[in-house]
C-alpha cells in the first residue's frame, strides 16, 4: 500500500491537469500529461494516480472515424430510420459491439456489450468535443494496454510509473445521471476486497468489494467537468494494492449478470 | 454555484471526519459532525458538502432491529431454507420492499426496489458494524429528511447549512464490486446537466446529465473506507447547485427502466 498521507485525519485530494493541447493522432500522452502537471506546479509523485478521460486517449490513438467512410448494413439502415438516427453512426455502433443488450427503436436506445465487454450505450461512441461534425470518437482499442503505455510514457520523463485509469461517461440501470467508470487500468487493482476484513466491532464483514478503480473515475469526473479543457485529474493521497492492473476484475461475466 | 477554488488549476479535496464516538439512537448527528470537524482542525466552511454514511444516520435514528423480534412469513421461511439465509433477515428484507427485481435461491440473491425506490440486494439491510450479532440495521424511513435535519443540526451549531449526501454501498448491474451511491439528498441538486451546453469545440453536447451526488458518495467512500470510524466526508472545492435536495431525480421511473 502506497500512502503520501500525514495529517491525523483521511484525506485525498483530486487536482485538474490544465494546459494540454488539442490532442492528436500519434501524441506522447503520457510524457504531455507529466509536463503539464509539472508546469501548473503540481509535478507527479510518488503515490499519484492518474485519472485520464478516454477521448484524449482515443484521439492519440487515431480512433476517429469519418462517418463519409461508413456504409451502413440493411439492418443499421432500419434501425436508424425507425430510431431517427445516422444510419451511419448505427453501423458503427454495431461493428464496435459484441452482442446487444437492449434495442429500443421508439425510445432511440441502443444499448451493447461493447467488444471489451463494457455494457454502455452506442457503444461508447459519441461526437463531443471533436472538431469535426462528421467525425465520431471510438473507445480505444484495448484502454487497459492504452493505461500501460502512457504509465511507460511518463516513467520515461517523470521516473515514476504512476497507476492509470482510463475512464468514460456511462449510464446505469435503476437511475437517472451519467458517472464516469474505469475503462482501462494499469499500475493497480481495480478492486479493494473487505471481504474477511474485520469491521469497527470486530466482526468479520460479509461482503464486500469495492470497485475503488470505478470510485477513482467518478471523483475525478467531478474535477474534468468543472472546466473545460481539463482532460486529465491526478489523485493524491489514496492507498492503492500495487498490480499489473485490467479493467477483466470489473466487468461480471455474462453468465452471472441477472441483467442482460 | 459556490466555488472556493483558487488556485489556476481545478481541485477538490476530501476530508474524513474523525473523533465520532458510536452513534446512538437520538442522537445529534450534525451537532457531533460540525464539533468533530472543528476538533480535528477542519472546522466547516461554507462551500463544504458533507457525505454522511447511512449506517451512522440509522443508528441516530433507532434503525436497529433485534431479529428476535421478527417473525417470518412462509414466503420468507422458504426461501431462506433454499438459499441458505436467516429467515428473519429475509422476512425483513421483504418488508422494507415496494417489489423484487430479482429472487434467484440458488445464489442466495435477493435484489428489490425499497420503499423509499432503491434497486439494491436485500433492501440495503446489513449487519457490519453493528455491536450485537442479532440485530440489523434498515435504512432511514426518509433518508431526504435525515439530510435535511443533519443540515439543520449543523446550522444551528455552526451557522452554516452544508448541502448533504447519505450514502450507501450497492452492488451494479453488469459489473462487479461495490461502490457508494447517494440514497439521501439535501441542499444540492442532485444532478449536474450539461445538456445544451457547448462542449470545447462550441458543438452543443448531446447527453449529458451527470449523477454528481453519487459521484460525490463515490468519493467519500475512499475516504470512509481508509480508515475505520471515519463514517463522515467532507467534500472541499466542489461547485454546486444549491436546491432543495432529493433523492428523487436520481430513480428512473419504472416505466422507462429497461433493465428490472
Amino acid at each position: 500500500m502506497t500512502d503520501t498521507q500525514s495529517n491525523a485525519y483521511p484525506s485525498i485530494t483530486a487536482i485538474g491537469i490544465t494546459g494540454l493541447p488539442e490532442i492528436l493522432d500519434g501524441d506522447n500522452l503520457g510524457q504531455m500529461i507529466a509536463e503539464a502537471a509539472q508546469n501548473q506546479g503540481t509535478p507527479l509523485v510518488e503515490g499519484d494516480i492518474l485519472v485520464v478521460t478516454q477521448k484524449i486517449v482515443s484521439k492519440a490513438e487515431g480512433m476517429l472515424v469519418s462517418l463519409d467512410t461508413v456504409t451502413p448494413s440493411q439492418f443499421a439502415r432500419e434501425y436508424a430510420e425507425n430510431a431517427d438516427r445516422d444510419p451511419r453512426l448505427i453501423e458503427l455502433v454495431l461493428r464496435e459491439s459484441q452482442s446487444i443488450v437492449r434495442m429500443d427503436q421508439d425510445r432511440g436506445v441502443l444499448i451493447t456489450e461493447t467488444k471489451h465487454g463494457f455494457v454502455c450505450a452506442n457503444a461508447g461512441i459519441d461526437q463531443s468535443n471533436i472538431p469535426d461534425d462528421d467525425v465520431v470518437c471510438l473507445l480505444p482499442v484495448d484502454p487497459d494496454a492504452s493505461a500501460r503505455r502512457i504509465s511507460s510514457e511518463i516513467q520515461a520523463v517523470a521516473g515514476i510509473s504512476p497507476p492509470i485509469i482510463i475512464s468514460d461517461t456511462f449510464g446505469r440501470a435503476w437511475r437517472e445521471g451519467h458517472v464516469n467508470f474505469a475503462i482501462g487500468v494499469a499500475g493497480m487493482d481495480p478492486l479493494k476486497d473487505y471481504r474477511g476484513t474485520d469491521d469497527a466491532n470486530g466482526r468479520i464483514l460479509h461482503v464486500t468489494t469495492i470497485a475503488v478503480a470505478d470510485e477513482l473515475a467518478a471523483t475525478a469526473e467531478m474535477i474534468t467537468a468543472k472546466a473545460i479543457n481539463v482532460p486529465v485529474a491526478l489523485i493524491r493521497g489514496m492507498p492503492y494494492q500495487p498490480d499489473a492492473g485490467s479493467t477483466a476484475p470489473l466487468l461480471r461475466e455474462r453468465t452471472r449478470d441477472m441483467f442482460r
